[in-house]
């Protein structure tokens, strides 16, 4: 089936069923069609019954592997965000593209995007022209070379190079062919203020992970001080996208289900529960491949991947905690419908990685918009726990009992505050407080600098009274000695593993995955999503709209509620073929048929929507099945082989 | 121990119990209290582990007992909402509070509550010095009643209103005593940009209920034309209020769940369920009960409510949909723990209901904020898509076949074509287009209009090419008639009756119904949560650290997680009975300890959080125990009686 579906696979048939069946829609879709909306709704879309019961049952799964599953801490942490707090994470300076301006038609294009598509279609079209195809412009042999490489390392360049590539290759506006503006940084978070006096800006975030570091010491109370642990969060995350495309793929508001494993680094981030997948089977395309200018994917047990060594002498995968989520994303992504065949992992080039990250591995399914990043899983070393520390003077560390304390040559500054006081009057205590927030290294380097200059800049986290941010201190008020300390804790600041999934993306490719259609016709399409994330589970269909039927599908409707199985009446007058077709559709595993039968001796009729077989027998026993099925107890093939099948009437079209 | 709970609750002992367990916090709290902080995170708050898992299951109840109890379609839609939308609303004009700065103090005040606040002071001073306690201003009696009458109706007030009271009575800023300017509207929306050129305006949404409304067309096609029928979305909302109080009370950024009802008004709204539910009793509080002055609340029978009449010849509730809704309503809250005797159903007074309601009967949980509305069940007639449909010209009615075609009266205008389109040019189409949008009542007045002053101002939609919203029609060119038409179909906007759930207010209320302290120890606080939500399912303990009894509770904890039970071993060196007190502040159910007795025979302890009674039996036993009481199949008295006590050791202390 899966083959079928691919080779001929056409998005349009897709995309159709999709809207038709109401898994999504564009947000405020009316508006956009009414006269005089000046508003821009590109980018937002709202999920409609089968869309947003598919998403919460993806959701719901996810809370079961991992929060339960894992004994993750989840949080739910508010999305608006104070500037400060986005400021010193990086994102009000870093988290931006760069776009470009067309003057003459007034539009904003996302520069590496323009780039991107005007050379692909040049490289499109003089391919064209070599295989005879058409009239477009011929490339000469180098022009072709440097397209390519260009577009091989196209995440490599920052507003700058693309605008000299712009400028070089004069790169148009697809759409009017006017030329454009150099590319200007815009900052994608959208900003608002809080409160009557809008003085104090906010955004809302781009991700979810801000909050829970924020929570580091709550979390570490919590979990009573034991390491590691992992906190998560799902929620809604925004992005102001300059000109969002793709559909689902790139949205300006958006699911997220993020955890973030806080680890000790110096226990080489070993994972307790590793051995109990060590040996599962991972689909690896790891960095060096990539340089190698390969996109071949290697089938990698994890034990191997983290213990074994590459040709470098380097693990494929970093450490244990890394690989043991991989392999936990990859059995989830399994269970909720994704095809094994179009999954990787690709581990991020050093150039794409975002600016908080020291590793990254993405889970990509591979779809119609090619292979998309559904779940990203970095290493975000300790940075963001740091900056935050240094920003608010908060502990975000960890301090655990050396079994037996050790003795350290330490660097120690000492300030004169006899000195002190008098020189520096209201500034000392700032001072004081400066002096002793310095770090071994820094004070290595000052002492040093003290032994040559008599005199030392530190720098001050709150300004002085003069406007300045440093003080100027000589050898008669500060020493800096080299000291013997006796250590009983060690303090780290830990570092953090974070599996980033995008929910949105996850559920499009999922979507594609299992999207097929019934042999010799695209207009019966179906899909196959398993019964664990199936919008609906069961169909009831009374087979004719007979009112002596009618009962029996209430209380087989009740019956199921009761038991928290999600079901639909369709008492509708269409033919039992076509319902049966619509559920298809909408992924309803399930289907259950009243007849007239059913009235004279209780019994029903059980079918599956994939193999279109039926069984038939009681109410009691299909509803055991049903619940079976639901609850992953037996398949469809334990059901078909012990209950009678059922051909007789009541069967698709 | 509910009456224990009420008559010693200490708001303080119980808000520290919730911020040291960590189920909520305030968000960026380490930025707030970092030197420099310009921001603002006033009402704004983030749950910890047990708050989060407690929303969680609070939500998956609330999906269980209403999406799929009810077959409710639910939407996931967008919270950012381009203005368009929102002034079509009526959110843009008048989803505001008032508001008085204190130019001295640089503060915004509620200029309701500042009214409240400071005359609520007066009169308890007032009544002290009555009562000899102490030093403060005594009032007249005709001011007094004054103050009583102002205080009960200040709903009522608008800001010039407000603004005459501030200045009749002198009234100034509590906090320095400063006087404040006139009260000015403040719009509680978060406002922003969206896109590139951030020349589309957008608002977070204050409400879920626009973004089902404006799927209308496509949630009846969906159910296939069947009426009435249900959406409901769960969701973020956003109100910046303008200064936020209340702990998780009043927030600026809060979970929201909303079921808009749609119904045909010509079926008196009845139910097809509400027979099921006719003999709940209900704790009702009408408005005319309310203007009598009486706060006295009644029990009574649904069907009573709905069917019977009060002495003044009305019902108690307006319809059966309604009056279904609020027991199914009741009934849900009971289930995650609400406190009967501390819950009634308020209905709105004329002057306090929302810009949109017709209607409206609130769900109130009895706090130590006093009552507080945690369910709104508004009836808002057919007001949102009568003004989506009438501002975007699209169709959101239901059009139905008669069972037998009726001839009506209609007034029907006419363009004279060969005059109109000479006369009017380009505008001609738009002028038609405005001409057929005006509907029976309109078109009787302007032919009244038109006999007598032979001309008409028509209204359109879109302005005219001389910058007009209204063309001026003379009788040559426009005619009116009364004509005899043929209708086999009847169009109606149906009348959408919403509940909507504010999820942190339920939260909130439920924590403090369920909160008590063991007798005599006001340091031993206990939340007897349902196990249906409580944060944690299971506690397992072993008694001691001896290595011999991890294999057990790690097995056990696997065993429980597999079942999908949230539970937490707590291998601690605290003694068990401090381990029992964190879970009981925590709300854990059950508990199950592990000692050397296990590792001899595998025989477990089964404690129950609210009694502390234990049970003792094989490790099956005790799982089997805990999943019939997860699922609701038992309960603790059930398994109590059939399973051995147990009495020895691993006591609370």
């Amino acid at each position: 089936m899966a083959a079928t579906a691919k080779s001929s696979f056409s998005r349009a048939q897709f995309e159709s069923l999709l809207k038709r069946r109401f898994f999504f829609t564009e947000s405020f879709e009316i508006y956009r069609t009414a006269p005089n909306f000046q508003g821009d709704n590109r980018g937002l879309y709202d999920y409609g019954p089968p869309g947003c019961a598919l998403q919460a049952n993806i959701v719901g799964e996810w809370r079961n592997h991992f929060v339960i599953e894992e004994n993750i801490m989840e949080l739910d942490c508010t999305a608006i965000t104070p500037a400060d707090v986005l400021k010193t994470s990086g994102h009000v300076d870093k988290f931006a593209d760069f776009m470009c301006r067309d003057p003459a038609k007034g539009e904003y294009l996302r520069a590496d995007h323009l780039v991107k598509g005007v050379l692909e279609t040049r490289l499109d079209n003089h391919a064209k022209v070599v295989a005879g195809q058409g009239k477009f412009t011929k490339l000469d042999n180098a022009t072709v070379k440097d397209f390519e490489a260009i577009l091989a390392q196209l995440d490599n360049y920052g507003g700058p190079e693309l605008g000299e590539l712009i400028e070089r290759y004069d790169i148009r506006n697809p759409n009017g062919d006017g030329k454009v503006l150099p590319p200007v940084p815009f900052n994608l978070m959208f900003q608002s203020t809080i409160g009557p006096s809008a003085a104090a800006p906010i955004y809302l975030r781009p991700e979810t992970a801000q909050g829970q570091f924020l929570n580091f010491q709550k979390l570490l109370e919590f979990r009573r001080g034991a390491m590691p642990f992992a906190s998560a969060c799902i929620g809604k995350s925004y992005r102001n996208e300059i000109s969002p495309r793709s559909g689902l793929l790139r949205v300006r508001e958006f699911l997220m289900a993020e955890i973030e494993h806080f680890v000790d680094p110096d226990t080489s981030k070993s994972h307790e529960r590793f051995a109990e997948i060590a040996n599962v089977q991972l689909p690896l395309l790891d960095r060096e491949t990539q340089l190698s200018g390969s996109t071949n994917v290697r089938s990698v047990s994890i034990v191997e991947a983290v213990h074994g060594k590459t040709a470098a002498g380097k693990a494929l995968v970093d450490n244990e905690t890394l690989g043991y989520f991989l392999v936990r994303i990859y059995l989830y992504l399994l269970k909720i419908g994704a095809d094994p065949s179009r999954m990787r992992f690709r581990q991020h080039l050093d150039n794409e990685m975002a600016h908080y990250a020291s590793d990254c591995w993405d889970a990509e399914l591979l779809t119609s918009y090619g292979w998309i990043e559904c779940v990203g899983c970095a290493d975000r070393s300790a940075y963001d726990l740091t900056v935050h520390a240094q920003h608010t003077g908060s502990s975000l560390h960890v301090e655990v009992t050396r079994p037996t304390p050790i003795e350290v040559d330490a660097w120690q500054a000492e300030l004169d505050k006899k000195v002190l006081g008098p020189r520096f009057k209201k500034d000392a205590k700032k001072i004081e407080t400066a002096v002793s927030a310095l770090d071994q290294e820094t004070l290595a380097s000052l002492a040093d600098e003290l032994s040559q200059k008599a005199v030392i800049t530190v720098p001050t986290a709150e300004p002085l009274a003069n406007g300045d941010s440093s003080v100027q201190l000589s050898g008669d008020i500060c020493t800096i000695q080299k000291v013997k300390r006796v250590e009983h804790t060690r303090k780290y600041i830990p570092n953090v593993i974070e599996p980033s999934f995008g929910i949105g993306r996850i559920l499009y490719s999922v979507l594609e995955h299992v999207y097929w259609h019934r042999p010799g016709d695209v207009a019966r399409g179906v899909l196959s999503l398993p019964i664990l994330v199936a919008p609906t589970k069961v169909l009831i269909a009374p087979l004719s709209n007979n009112a002596a039927l009618q009962p029996v599908s209430k209380n087989l409707a009740a019956r199921l509620r009761r038991l928290r199985i999600a079901n639909d009446v369709d008492s509708s007058s269409t033919s039992i073929g076509k319902r049966y077709a619509r559920n298809d559709e909408l992924g309803t595993p399930l289907g259950v048929t009243i007849d007239f039968e059913t009235v004279e001796n209780g019994s029903l009729t059980l079918r599956e929507r994939d193999s279109m077989a039926q069984v038939r027998a009681s109410e009691d026993e299909i509803v055991q099945a049903i619940c079976s099925l639901v609850e992953g107890r037996e398949t469809w093939a334990d059901i078909y082989k012990r209950l009678p099948p059922f051909t007789s009437q009541g069967q698709d079209e």
